[in-house]
């Protein structure tokens, strides 16, 4: 045993002398050294019991549910980094975003552990393993995954757009599809928010990604916990807050989803969004002027909105950067830039950043 | 660079040469070394498209819909055994029931990769993060809490049973409550054996662990693929197969749940279970006479059948063993021994059974 335990501190100290890339090394086919993993409920409410419990006639009226709150799965791997990165998916997705790439490759899991990050992956309220939701939902067995194709800039279905960085591939798409996974309760930014704040009072302070409808989860939880060190954002959709009388004008949009809308809350509030460097990042084929072709009008749209939030934060002293892939000569990326066939490109980008702002 | 690969060499070495306790250490403190891990969807259908699709229009009747598959998180440890076990959770749970317990102590997923086992994590079709159902489904927001207290065991809410082994605890059960989610879709164990099976034929063959519902599932499973090596069932419910002309009466049963019946198969396919060893583990607080006390005389129920099918299966070659935990001297269990304070005494159990059988 005695034997067994200087060899086991050796291994380490041979992480500790070459840095944490030896043991959480870069490449897929070295081992993860994981110093501590679970999962974990935060957040959430309960609907109270409103009568005394008779075990021999059991009613909705006596008892309890407890709902509404986030699933974490989290791992730190060992010599971590100060901060963790907790990641939240987007509209209709779960944690599988964040996890293997629909072609089997490692996804920002995996990748940000071989950096020496901690990772939170997160089921927000409502939603995969967080299902447990205190408002009654009817889930309809709708197809629409050719809808989800295009406004996921895969291309126009069953077309790709030319130089797509999306592993293109029979068994890939389903794979991809599948990562779909239904609301099990009325989406409430509020309650998904809340949960967040829970979820970083709990794990203490730590950088924030979020993807597309989860980006604007990610500015709310900014005005409710103080333990955000930064926000990094990929292809945020609706949901920029401004403060009161900077509120932009809603953008004219041709897509189904209507004029796309900035939305106002108090300067007090506002004024996180400057304490903080927040990265935004979009992928590849989102015009500058307005198009009636399916789906590229609303990411028009949501990459303008974000250019005038940017603007509007660092205006009051923040340090927001909003990056165009195709402007920094990365081309063909989805609305998935992370789990793309480019994804160590756009990982290693984002470390870069991470690096420039002292967060690692 | 050299270097570091040459030392990374040393410490897998230490690690094949003190046996993989040495590496993926059975201290909760010990880093857990993973050599791969990642997600994946099993299984499934489509909902097929009936029309031609227009991005310009798009309609439930141009589009499909991948649903029906299982979703499996897995991790291989550094020198994995040879058979991986694969867990499936049981009625309104997800595979957090594997994971951490809900007063935060190691579940089954770690304590089993550091014995060396790779280790699948099943959330079953239309469950979890395998929300996306070919079926339409309501799902009622509707208070039950103190009625699963009593029906998992732990007492009769708001007692707990006296010496139990659930860590008792306002934010344990918390937690415990929080693990609950609901059917995205109707429960059809056909739907979800089919899933099962089809993850066996990805994964290649392992040990099936199953709890509470998945029992019957695991039962089902067994006859649709070969790759079952052993079947581990913790307090399995109803669903025990047996063959034409030996399938017992209901057993009558004074719960809500009405008579606990058995079910006919093929004698063929009865068959499957004669061929792999199989063990089955309750917990405590069970009766062995008729009770109208609530929740126990189901229990009672599941117990007796399981017994008449292990005689049944055994009386056809098989080997099957059926056991009472307070019989070898472990009391207070719930019907979630895995999670239960004495987890890790109940894991040694297990490893100490699949040692017998040569599966390890």
């Amino acid at each position: 045993m005695k034997i067994k335990t200087v060899l086991i501190g050796l291994c380490l100290a041979v992480g500790l002398v070459f840095g944490s890339s030896a043991m959480a090394a870069e490449n897929a086919n070295e081992p993860l050294m994981i110093q501590e993993q679970g999962s974990f409920m935060a957040g959430g409410t309960v609907i109270p019991a409103k009568e005394a419990y008779n075990p021999l006639a059991p009613t909705p009226e006596s008892q309890t549910l407890h709902g509404d709150h986030a699933y974490i799965f989290y791992q730190i791997p060992v010599n971590a980094k100060k901060y963790p990165m907790a990641f939240l998916h987007g509209a209709g997705q779960f944690s599988r975003t964040w996890e293997t790439t629909p072609d089997g490759r490692e996804g920002f899991q995996n990748i940000f552990l071989r950096k020496g990050y901690g990772v939170y992956l997160i089921d927000q309220p409502r939603r995969g393993n967080a299902g447990r939701s205190t408002v009654s939902e009817t889930i309809e067995a709708k197809p629409d995954e050719q809808f989800w194709f295009g406004q996921f800039r895969l291309g126009i279905y069953p077309n790709y757009y030319e130089g797509t960085q999306f592993a293109v591939g029979e068994e890939n798409l389903d794979q991809f599809f599948r990562q779909i996974t239904p609301n099990t309760g009325p989406f409430d930014a509020e309650v998904i928010s809340d949960a967040m704040a829970a979820m970083f009072d709990r794990i203490g302070a730590g950088i924030f990604v979020t993807h597309s409808q989860g980006g604007g989860i990610g500015w709310k939880t900014a005005t409710k916990t103080k333990n955000l060190k930064a926000i990094v954002s990929y292809e945020p959709g609706s949901g920029f807050l401004f403060p009161k009388g900077e509120v932009p004008a809603p953008i004219k949009n041709s897509t189904a989803f209507g004029d796309f809308k900035a939305f106002e809350i108090p300067l007090e509030d506002f004024m996180a969004f400057t304490k903080i460097p927040i990265v935004i990042y979009y992928g590849d084929n989102i015009p500058t002027e307005p198009t009636t072709e399916p789906h590229k009008d609303y990411w028009r749209c949501a990459m303008q909105m974000a250019n005038k939030w940017a603007e509007t934060v660092n205006k009051h002293g923040g340090d927001v950067t909003v990056v165009y892939l195709p402007n920094i000569g990365i081309h063909g990326n989805t609305h998935f830039p992370f789990s793309d066939k480019n994804n160590r490109q756009i990982a290693d980008l984002l470390a870069q950043w991470l690096k420039e702002k002292g967060l690692d």
